[in-house]
């Protein structure tokens, strides 16, 4: 059972824990939870700002109220008498393809149009043809996504938006040719772009998500725990039923 | 069904997200991760340095490599052909009473403990006649916890411990005399004693650990998925059977 | 690393797997599901009609409609894009002390009274005299739990039921007396004290849950995929928020 | 919100529970726990032997011991200190792509094959073309699976198989001459092959394993909760450490 158990992002020892070498008590008194992060994803500490640009895009994350299919599965499997841990866990489990999910393929539409150096029509004519939906724009309930617009404006600040998120914004300016109607950039969009920029890979695109929302999980499993009926749950009579009419088991 | 959404946590509206009556976008700006998760967890922004010592116990749970039941769960998740988010939610489920759960129970002793003006000695001995463990003391591993040691001294630094971590060492100094054997602090121990004196609920004492550890689980689980073989399962041939011998289902 | 995989449950080799000892062909061709639970919950296959009465226990778990939390967060979680098993994980992980825990209780009370030989008028005494529930009788909805009543009339039927039943059923008759109001058995108490009488460890009364809701989840699961919209979260003008006013992060 | 909650699954009134319009004690009476998978799955109870067939492959695929990584993700959460329901909805969540997972996309194969009158030698050859590996056909353990021959044996007796099991036979018996090796059928064919002929959409394949198997993940889960020591992870000195060596956070 050689190398069964192997790994390169930590070692423990008796009295002694190291991340990626870093001594935990230096980690501790040197960086910020932001780097932490960063580091973690990419294996490197921050040479620049991208630590604080991590907590902007995490916090950015942390809460969509009741509104938030996770956060709603949060409060349900609260009100059932489980431990905190079990009802935060079923709030990540719930970060899926339509909920956070978008930052991957939006991170790999923006990364091969960079790196082939393609046009915002060129791209959105593509997708066009292939009837597929451009990730990361457009939003239910946002027109004007508030933590898509404080991200671009932090990275440019902390001079650390790159092509990518300037890709990213190309792609909203054409869509209204190409497609047909405004497409504005979704905080989705916003983190996509950002973590193209700071070089971290698209399959960790839903990390931001996950990590920057558990505390907010957190608060809802507990609010639920403490200021709520336990057994939440849709009353009989609010329920439609659509199915088939009372009837027997057959004898067979 | 009235009420049955209800919550003080935040507010979403088109275009307008807002946190405990903070603006998405202010907490961008103007606030640090530590900040917010404070504010999740309490209700209001932290007056002091609160937000860097949160970060600090986040940073100081964020790793403990395989030696963690809750990361080699991830594992073998992640080696299954499952999405990210459904690895880390295995390692948060895995959060329980012994790994990273005394941190509540050793909270309350302390609370308790203050608020009742009980000596050190007074409280190893009621312990101790009710066959009860000291939570949060001793550890498989570390004699000298690294986390916990770098972490009582930040917060001496930044001026935010209290009654709490001094009744916490005392216990500590108290543990040979009463219990026959010197009880080291470990990390759960210095976050319990710490969100005392931050006078944050002891009910959330494994808010830390979930959303500290959330980083290392992604970490781990990319690992997983991107370096390793999939289907990691224990050897057959290594699993030692102690069941009943071959035998055929009777007639009935 | 001896034993650290130990099992007696089942073992595993080339072309061979057999369960408690049984090849697992063997247990296709020559037992019900109904047998192989109780098998993997006791250690050995049934001798009577055991195996029938724990599918009949399966079955009157199966569905409590959307009027159920775990169901509900099922639905959430199955509307956000994910594998079939992620949501129904969720559905799994919120059966909890308020939902299907019940049973564990309930048995306990149930195998003590039979064990120490107590009556029921004493036993109620007692729950009345530590301020405490009696698990198991009682429900929001059902005043007469067709589940139970069905369960306790299959039981006398195959001959299964014994002191641990009667037991219960005394303890029904003599809640208005006792207690000063009526407590029917609901389906968590039928689910007892068959399992009492089965001879089954109390430690596995939320394993009938478990077990006879899978295929409810997977239904809920599968619906919400092909007949709902995705994203299924409350709509935010439904939402009640009860938190702070709007209000600027403070300058420090 | 207008049919926010919504089912045709089953229905609750007060003292009456029916599924697909079936009462709750006419199905405990007069159906298997095998018919009503099958109902629940597809909407109608089987007219023939189809639920004797579904308790077959649930018992097929009950247990594989500790050589499975989903089993182990519940032996290391149920060594955490957790409720039961937690350590099993781990085991459930890591039913993905390549554990259990082979079962979806193999019916898919199987079903278009028979509907579009395919050779196997076609849609072997189609495969090797895209470079496609054939699911569910052979095993890293097992050459010859009981559990496929015995399922294919009941279904052969019961008169339930048809045209897709004989399909996946004759995949079977070309893959030599095509691909260049034997590969002969896994349970998870078996499953995909008997799920089509019994008429089960290929979207549910995972269903079958996920609700088989809950009860192997309870009695492991029990197991290491009763006979097990706590906090079951990797000893520090068995980890292979492979990344950077130590080294100091540098000054910023």
């Amino acid at each position: 059972m050689t190398d069964f158990w192997k790994t390169s992002i930590s070692q423990v020892r008796p009295n002694e824990i190291t991340v990626r070498g870093y001594a935990i008590d230096d980690l501790v008194r040197n960086t910020s939870f932001g780097d932490v992060v960063y580091m973690l994803l990419t294996g490197e500490l921050p040479r620049g700002r991208e630590g604080k640009l991590v907590e902007a895009i995490l916090i950015s994350c942390c809460e969509h109220s009741l509104a938030s299919p996770s956060v709603d599965a949060v409060r349900f499997v609260a009100s059932c008498g489980v431990p905190l841990q079990t009802a935060v866990a079923a709030g990540v489990s719930a970060i899926g393809e339509v909920h956070g999910g978008a930052i991957e393929p939006c991170a790999k539409i923006l990364k091969d149009a960079v790196a082939e150096n393609k046009s915002a029509a060129q791209v959105l004519t593509e997708l066009k043809a292939a009837r597929q939906r451009l990730p990361g724009y457009g939003h239910p309930l946002h027109t004007a996504d508030p933590r898509a617009a404080v991200l671009l404006a932090m990275a440019g600040e902390w001079e650390l938006s790159g092509a990518h998120t300037a890709f990213a914004r190309e792609l909203e300016a054409a869509s209204e040719a190409v497609l047909g109607r405004h497409l504005p950039m979704n905080v989705d969009c916003a983190v996509a772009a950002l973590m193209c920029d700071m070089n971290i890979e698209s399959a960790l695109g839903k990390a931001f998500f996950i990590i920057g929302r558990a505390p907010g999980y957190v608060a809802h499993a507990h609010e639920q725990m403490t200021c709520e009926r336990p057994f939440k749950a849709a009353a009989f009579d609010k329920i439609t039923y659509t199915g088939p009419e009372q009837r027997s088991v057959p004898e067979r």
